[in-house]
């Protein structure tokens, strides 16, 4: 509490962990690469698991649970897959005090584990679909790592589903894909750009991959959600295959998208400040903090007392709300540890407010003093519902700003080359490159193409880098 | 569907593994020893998470992860524990390509782990306590399984708590005992006697273990969850002190519990039959399925649309309803399946019945036909609440009973022997053995004393191996 937080402006990347370490939403773990998610940050996934869950639920999904690990042989079953984990997968070579006969891998993702079991499961075409996500914990090796967003363990969803043709398989790629934009947006405040990776920047295994990209307050992207059309190359791997209608034996066809604990990553990266942690109220274990002010036993009961009646209104109004009480810290000092770990609003409670027969409320993304809020005692049910709603509305908008004020159009190489150079945004322009086109990117200006977004113009152009006549735009960044 | 469920008076292992296998429920894995949860048993697992993570909240508890991985160097630091542990765990040797400077073992459990975050986050008697659960999978490397209640990985939450003193961690060890015990009878339905575990089964690393016990239909004993007072032991292995009120340097106190998906094999075993699985109400993913009956299209229309409207009505009620309108399976067809799948109530509606403006009710727990019950439409919302709470209760009773009718007062070695070799169930008798007495009991019955109960008349007798005088009576049984 008592250190300090770098400034952003003064470095970004300790800012980031700063804001993780002092607001306790992590720790580095004692094993190279991996973290700890401490409950301040655990808090923030189990929000996002719940909104998730349900999405995926209201869409006709179920949720099972695949073994960790992997046998050697499967991994190797799918040729681009296995080029694509193995060189990142743990290893477990030894089980009961023995060698094991086969190596085994921890999941880099479950793709083989789980069509080897849709194998014995779907013969027709009564079987399918089989729309499943599981919640779990996965492993891949990395040199480099950032809490949150590059572990070597995190935890994610991994949906897994099999249709009886391509179609359905890519309508449900795509809804997916639309699951993640909705609730990026709705939940996290985040706007998205939401389309098509390029063939280098594709799931290895895949057809093709979808993808969203956000923003961060460095200007740098980040991949925050993928859904991928794997075709019927796990089914080949695998021999799935299933009777149709007529009696034919068919190929099933496959979908998996995921979304992991990164995500907490991206929500501080999007709206924090240099006072700590910003929350959007929606994913905000706590969305509001009262803190009942006293010099004395008689002024504590009394405030404190009133601070209840407040808790159960808004109880009753299915909002998240603490009261801070406590003896041996000074009002200030809790201000300053609410405004850390990002609570939407600090609601102030001192004997004068009430017999003035009222609150102040501080919002945690609008922290001027003249942004404080008086609140009528009798309106505080009806409006802090209300006072919620906008803050979750203003951190989007704020973030979309953003990201609109830092979205460029280039029309030729150098233009762009001189943006990314600058660390100045995304790059939006037309593309007809190839992916040694898109490696001479990542050599020259270590940017790569974040996606193909859905929404295109239809106007054409001359791709930038091969000046080719397309009407393909892309979005171009530098991306954690 | 099609297979039959061995009887359980014919072959009670192979029962179990049907019902499982043919209500899908689980499957074996392709990796040995491990289980793939599939969605029907899945989802009995979320209920069962659900009500103990609000058990666990209401009790102060918070959520937080913690590696999957823990260096061998911290198992080998609390000398019980490792003796314990080792020879059961899976090691990784590999990652990212490269052998490792210190071999990973993947959490068998996770004190060690923990312990070594508890030291950098523990200094003074404020950051007492800390509570702190975890729900993840472990592994344990097992030369015998069974689907649920013995598998390589499985799924559980660990709490792992931290005191200033030895009574907080007592009461904090006997708090969560007891919440075991009121989630196991309250919504598993299932009686259980909760007490101490003697020395040589208590946890390695612990004081002392506390244990909930329950019996299986084929009158074996089944641990279904158990409570740490590890004492000092892990703050000593780790060096985790604090700094009490008086300025002095103690070690911190430790508990640690846990319950894991083998408490759904408890479930199947306790109450189902020999129709399939009987699940009760409060876990039941589905409550009540309305099977609409109909010839054609204009009766599918009718009584589908009644369901409907009998849907909704249940939903306001918090009620998990299916409506099963699927045109390709008949009705007898259907019955079977969801008395396999074990929903508490089957709704059976018939244009005949919507005339008489009534529907049919099966119960799940009492499946003769002078069971049924006829109900008019609209005392549905009142009555089927009340239905599904005489059926929770109805199977807590019966389970009650048939343990009752299977827990004998043993009063000679001789006797309590003969309960044992006849496969009884648990025998009630003084107790003032030694480890060498309880092995005596594994050598020559096969029996463990499985808790010495909390519940004690306090009156005197004989030890039943030793002949010392005692008032402690205990509970021995055969166990999974």
């Amino acid at each position: 509490m008592a250190e300090k937080i770098t400034k952003r402006s003064e470095d970004y990347s300790q800012w980031y962990i700063d804001i993780i370490v002092q607001a306790q939403l992590a720790d580095y773990a004692p094993v190279k690469g991996c973290m700890v998610i401490r409950p301040n940050g655990y808090a923030i996934w189990e929000h996002i698991q719940q909104a998730l869950d349900k999405m995926f639920k209201d869409t006709g999904h179920v949720n099972a649970y695949f073994p960790l690990f992997i046998p050697e042989s499967f991994m190797n079953k799918e040729k681009e897959h296995v080029e694509g984990f193995s060189p990142e997968c743990a290893v477990v070579t030894h089980g009961g005090g023995k060698k094991l006969e086969e190596n085994l891998y921890i999941r880099p993702t479950s793709e083989t584990i789980i069509w080897s079991m849709y194998q014995k499961w779907i013969q027709s075409y009564r079987d399918l679909p089989i729309l499943i996500n599981q919640w779990a914990n996965v492993v891949r090796w990395e040199m480099r790592t950032r809490l949150f967003l590059r572990t070597t363990e995190f935890l994610w969803q991994e949906g897994h589903t099999a249709h009886a043709t391509y179609d359905d398989a890519e309508e449900e790629t795509v809804r997916m894909l639309n699951v993640y934009k909705t609730f990026a947006e709705e939940y996290m405040a985040l706007p998205v750009f939401h389309g098509k990776k390029t063939e280098s920047e594709k799931f290895a295994g895949a057809l093709h991959t979808y993808c969203i990209e956000a923003m961060m307050q460095d200007k740098k992207a980040l991949q925050a959600g993928t859904s991928h059309n794997l075709g019927e190359n796990f089914a080949k791997a695998f021999d799935v295959k299933f009777q149709d209608a007529n009696k034919e034996l068919r190929y099933v066809w496959a979908t998996s998208w995921g979304v992991s604990t990164r995500l907490i990553g991206a929500l501080i990266m999007a709206h924090s400040d240099d006072n700590g942690l910003v929350l959007p109220p929606k994913l905000a274990p706590t969305q509001v903090v009262i803190i009942p002010i006293f010099k004395d036993d008689a002024e504590k009961q009394q405030t404190v007392d009133a601070a209840r009646k407040i808790k159960m209104q808004l109880i009753e109004k299915n909002i998240r709300v603490h009261i801070d009480d406590r003896d041996q810290y000074r009002p200030g000092w809790k201000f300053n540890e609410w405004e850390l770990k990002g609570v939407p609003i600090r609601m102030e409670l001192g004997p004068k407010d009430l017999a003035a027969g009222q609150v102040v409320c501080a919002r945690r993304d609008k922290t001027e003093k003249t942004d404080k809020i008086t609140m009528k005692l009798e309106e505080i049910s009806s409006k802090i519902p209300l006072l919620l709603d906008e803050i979750q509305k203003n951190l989007f908008d704020r973030a979309k700003k953003f990201r609109d004020d830092h979205t460029f159009q280039a029309s030729s190489y150098d233009e762009l080359k001189k943006y990314m150079e600058d660390d100045a945004g995304f790059v939006q322009c037309f593309w007809a490159g190839s992916r040694e086109d898109e490696t001479r990117l990542k050599d020259e200006m270590k940017a790569t193409v974040r996606c193909i977004p859905f929404d295109q113009s239809g106007e054409k152009g001359k791709c930038i880098v091969t000046g080719k006549e397309t009407n393909v735009k892309v979005i171009i960044g530098k991306a954690y």
